[in-house]
């Protein structure tokens, strides 16, 4: 089996997500509405609406209900930086207290009611919210931030005060970010800095602290979302909507649980149409993590081989320190696409070159031998006994005057060079000064990515402080490591967006003539016989053994001779699992004395072990191919989802499964067989003919409209084993266990 | 087959390693001598000499051949820091020149044979120093160093050259470091510094300058030893010589290949004996990067994965970027042995210590829950729906007051805790100096080891500069990554060393009885018949089936009766491969026709083919078991290595393998079996039953002793597959490839 993850939040029918999921009133918004229409079959929506979020960041007056400016509240040093931002960016602030004549100067208003004007934004620095959201709609704010904890985070009762909140907020027509968030919307952004920014959206504060100081080295942030428990207004509402600003060159994100899975991906579809990368820590590699994360935002966590297969569909790019968010995100928002893949690396000694290229080629980059004529125009300015094929040693000494800057650009010059990375140890006066200066200057007059790598752990050097981050050309990093992390997403972003098509585009919105035939076999609360899910199967057009499911000894050895010897006979029944543990499964029997033996053998051991038959399967007996299980499992997350792996004992023992959540096309498909670590079966080892992956990857597009089709009626399926037969002769579904809802 | 590295620098017999390895005549040594007896079977020594290079790293006097103080040449920059760098430490300096009255003020001697007094120490800048080396044999100077360039790493002829340096050397009594080599052991060393040092070994002076730069940091460094292309002195003499030292708290390794993996082993054996830990980055995890590294410095890169697997023999904590080193070595040169294995993350946001805990529970550490007395402790002074079971999360008020460092002695107070990992997302000022320097001073007064993880990427604020890097008690990182990169580590070193007992030791030093029999069925520079290569098995008491060898129909018959059916029936001859592709193995012979029919067939199968016979075997055969492969192959750098590997196709699809360097005891034996990822079908799946682990560990030695007694004359050995039978049962080899030297 594959392992599942039972959905308890996935509702009964298709009709009842149409309206969780569907239009949600609230102010204006981009782009066209959301209509029933534009739901897939399981009742999943293909459209998400941006909301348009441009008074929430720059909001032009805003009230600030529980002002105050007694020391040590503390709710007064919130209203103090709330007073200093307002004034910063000239929004007109409006303190909000029953008793109080002004905060800091500024006259009070007693209630929301009497606020001299309609205001764009409502902080809430209230212990319950709840009652002000009334009044905030009535006095038609358009956006509320709420400070208070003590929601979904705390546990069953928060989490029941969080929804009468959610619910409050529907009805209001008022955004509403948190509870249980801060004022890092807020914070002192630096307006001095040029060039595309990264976005960042986080659901703890305190985490998006190094990115936020990503500004200090000179790296524009455009805004920060700190999204709390996301009552209302969710991560995906921030990442659709930064997809959509010209200022934002990339988006970081540090996710601790989603809301729900499919607006996620809605938003992240958004963002890879647009060619925005999306760069993202999720937490929950381990249980551990999963569990914590959960205690920390009250979110769902989802299984985190499914979280990551969805975000690489959609192209998001996971890392998992903050400093490669740090890192990956600022290269991403500033550098332009690439011309070409190749990677050179520059240095001035052999041993860091043969290092850096050592892990770089490790890491899946790719080093191209530079070319003939090439090497020996660097050998115009680089000794002969040095390597100039990539990487390049230039030994030190040309550095130090003229030859290095030829060097460099005529690196750059080079159609197959994309990106050049320099690796520097540190400080050597004597060249890694004027190193760094000739590729930063060498950096302003081209398109393509020029990385450097500061090795030293001081990073109080001039060359650091002042060249290095003083350019907004060259990508400078501090760790191989992140270095390397970041150009290959740098180039699998390009890459993907290069080739998007979305998913969602092609994903079927209406039921295939299959589905009413599977309808009628499904019954709700059971596992299905073998037999029956096996007609399943067949609903969907996946092949299965001629069998029949016969009763007596008589009926058996008829079937048999219709089915064709060798036959293969198989106690079935509702509830039957581990068939061939207990004994329940013959293969191979040539006669009818056999036949008439296996089927009173069978009968003999369901009745000894208690086992409910409803007959006994007289199958077609099916050559060998290669073993693979396909199957669907649901997530917490993201509903449906399939698997395929090596089958029999490989699927137990060593886990090799890849995994997709629908939609996807027949590329991804594909993909997931490759992603294999056993995929060499497939392709024939030992003087084996190569299987049938054409047949095997339509299997799982088969496996997947079921999916959709049969949405969460179908709790689980485990074709088990699907025999893939050499390539041309298709695939076969010789066992399948189907579990309805 | 399990893929096999001949080796090429192998000698041929046991006497000619004896030579090679053996006692090198040269200056005082600590300890005990080589002895011949400090063998093992296959001619390796067991033991290594420690050379005293206290006069090398710390002269008296120097004398410097082709010193210049003549603007512009390059000698004349080498001559300027040396004579600085003797003014520093108080050596006496002579420069040496044929024509010169004197370099920068100091009187010259025209020749070596002129100098004023037996010198400690000679640095050659001349560019042939083969010349010198006998003058300075005969003047009794007792080191030299060799800057030139143009030996080994330049290909054929440079290593002809750099052997007949060697030798010249080996005559001389004279021991050399170099040559391409530079200055890096006489920098000018921070003296100000307190506590273990590091001692750093590179193989490129360039990739060592960000440790050396750790000093910058407070981090005190020892020596450096840049040991460029080892023509006499190598990495192994400075380790051995580093472990004895007791100002080492670690040694740093920045390796591009070994030159010889025995050496490098004996001194990593003495540094494992002595506690000290060894980290090391190796060049070579790619074709690429071993290409690469072995053109610059000129050494073998040796396979990785026995790279690899060697250095976890003996401790060795391999890394793969230079800021892991640094990081790493820093950390376990300063850290007290563990007292707990426990891990605490202590936090002021719930987001931050959930995230750390996922990567650090995925990397391997413990995060055990702590107490429920501890909580309550905690709780004291941590707001109650905080979660504190840890990761600690303090929600961040209490950091401010008093209760910050009663949270802090209260978590290290705690028996489970042996580690504190405190992961600061960067300057917060009102919580985050009061909690660095709570940190700083609770780390003053305990052994436990405290880390922080500084996570601005800025890195000049005073809290960081001052406070974190002003402490030698607080290890303090930049990421996430390297913090439990080096946490691991410490916790690994420590088990290791304390569990450690010298492989070493328990080496065989004389042959076994087999040895004579295994000698007898040897055939020099011949492949093995499946016979004669399941002998040699037998002769080392590794279990095969009953078997015979026949060459008539009849007498096969009569082999069957007596082996006992079924049989299973094989084509013998001394350079069959792929038997079973060709159809040369008939399995299931139940009668004496078939065994006759399968006569026939195999007979003429081998006519078709060409295969020339020796006969037909006829075998036992036997029960169903896990089919597992035992393997020897040899090693460039380390000689013969065992393998051991899941069988049949999962070898060839998934290179599922295990690899050990003899001398290696039962415990290594099991850990290779736990290795591998398919470990549970050895524990059985699916109702199977447990196989006979013990009957594989017995085995793989029983491997190892043949590897090392047949030693090079074995080229190849493959038992493929080896039927692992359930528990108590043994194991018996079906088939083995054994290709003789």
């Amino acid at each position: 089996m594959l392992g599942s993850t039972h959905g308890t939040l996935t509702t009964d029918s298709r009709r009842a997500r149409v309206i969780a999921c569907g239009e949600q009133p609230g102010p204006a918004v981009h782009g066209r509405p959301a209509e029933v229409d534009d739901l897939d079959v399981s009742g999943r929506p293909l459209y998400c609406d941006v909301p348009d979020l441009d008074r929430f960041f720059r909001p032009e007056s805003v009230a600030v209900i529980g002002a105050s400016d007694t020391e040590g509240r503390p709710n007064t040093g919130v209203t103090r930086q709330l007073v200093a931002w307002a004034e910063r960016v000239g929004a007109r602030l409006h303190p909000v207290h029953p008793t109080r004549p002004s905060v800091f100067g500024i006259p009070c208003s007693p209630s929301v009611a009497d606020l001299p004007e309609q205001v764009d934004l409502a902080v809430l620095l209230v212990a319950d919210p709840l009652p002000v959201v009334e009044e905030l709609a009535e006095a038609k704010v358009k956006f509320a931030v709420v400070f208070a904890s003590g929601f979904a985070e705390t546990g069953e009762e928060g989490a029941a005060a969080q929804a009468r909140l959610a619910a409050a907020v529907r009805r209001s027509g008022l955004r509403l970010l948190g509870p249980n968030t801060n004022l890092n919307a807020f914070e002192r952004f630096r307006d001095d800095l040029d060039g595309p920014a990264i976005a960042l959206i986080t659901q703890s504060g305190h985490q998006g602290r190094p990115v936020f100081a990503l500004q200090e080295l000179g790296i524009r942030l455009s805004h920060w979302a700190p999204t709390g428990n996301e009552a209302d207004l969710e991560t995906a509402d921030f990442l659709s909507y930064f997809a959509e600003r010209p200022e934002v060159g990339a988006i970081a994100c540090y996710l601790e649980g989603l809301k729900d899975g499919r607006s996620f991906l809605l938003a992240a579809d958004r963002a890879a149409r647009r060619k925005v990368p999306v760069v993202a820590v999720k937490v929950g590699r381990t249980e551990t993590g999963a569990r914590t994360a959960a205690s920390h935002t009250g979110k769902l966590t989802g299984a985190d081989a499914v979280v990551d297969a969805a975000m690489r569909q959609y192209g998001v790019i996971r890392v998992d320190g903050l400093d490669e968010l740090q890192d990956t995100a600022a290269l991403l928002a500033r550098a332009r696409p690439p011309h070409a893949e190749g990677v050179v690396v520059y240095s001035i000694s052999g041993g860091t070159g043969a290092h850096f290229a050592d892990l770089a080629t490790e890491a899946g980059l790719r080093l191209p031998t530079l070319s003939d004529t090439k090497q020996v125009e660097l050998h115009q300015w680089i000794p002969e006994y040095l390597n100039v094929a990539n990487p390049v040693d230039n030994g030190g000494h040309p550095v130090g005057d003229w030859r290095g800057r030829k060097i460099i650009d005529a690196i750059l010059d080079d159609p197959a060079v994309g990106v050049l990375i320099c690796p520097v140890t540190g400080p050597f006066p004597p060249l890694s000064d004027k190193l760094v200066q000739d590729l930063v200057d060498a950096a302003e007059r081209t398109d393509k990515l020029v990385c450097v790598v500061w090795g030293s752990p001081v990073g109080t050097e001039p060359a650091y402080r002042e060249v290095l981050l003083g350019s907004s050309r060259v990508a400078t990093f501090r760790t191989v490591g992140n270095c390397i992390t970041a150009v290959r997403a740098y180039l699998d972003h390009h890459r993907f967006v290069a080739a998007y098509r979305s998913p969602l585009d092609e994903a079927p919105r209406t039921t295939s003539p299959s589905f009413r035939k599977a309808q009628a076999l499904m019954r709700p609360g059971q596992q299905l016989s073998e037999h029956a899910a096996k007609q399943l199967l067949r609903a969907y057009g996946i092949r299965v053994p001629r069998e029949q499911l016969v009763t007596s000894a008589a009926a058996a050895v008829r079937a048999a001779g219709q089915v064709g010897y060798p036959v293969v006979m198989k106690a079935s029944g509702a509830q039957i699992a581990h068939k061939t543990e207990l004994g329940l499964v013959k293969i191979e029997l040539t006669s009818a004395s056999q036949v008439r033996d296996a089927y009173r053998e069978l009968t003999d051991i369901a009745r000894y072990e208690g086992v409910c038959l409803d007959g006994v399967l007289v199958c077609q007996m099916v050559e060998r191919g290669v073993e693979m299980v396909v199957g669907v499992t649901h997530d917490d997350l993201f509903g449906p989802t399939v698997t395929v792996g090596l089958g029999g004992v490989l699927v137990e023992v060593l886990r090799d499964t890849a995994v997709r959540v629908p939609p996807f096309g027949e590329e991804q498909a594909r993909d997931m067989c490759g992603e294999l670590r056993g995929r060499a079966l497939l392709d024939g080892v030992r003087g084996r003919p190569p299987a049938d992956l054409d047949a095997l990857v339509e299997v799982i597009l088969r496996v997947q409209r079921m999916a959709l089709e049969l949405g969460d009626e179908l709790a689980e399926l485990d074709i088990n084993p699907l025999m893939v037969l050499p390539r041309g002769q298709g695939a076969v579904a010789l066992d399948a266990l189907a579990v309805c809802r």
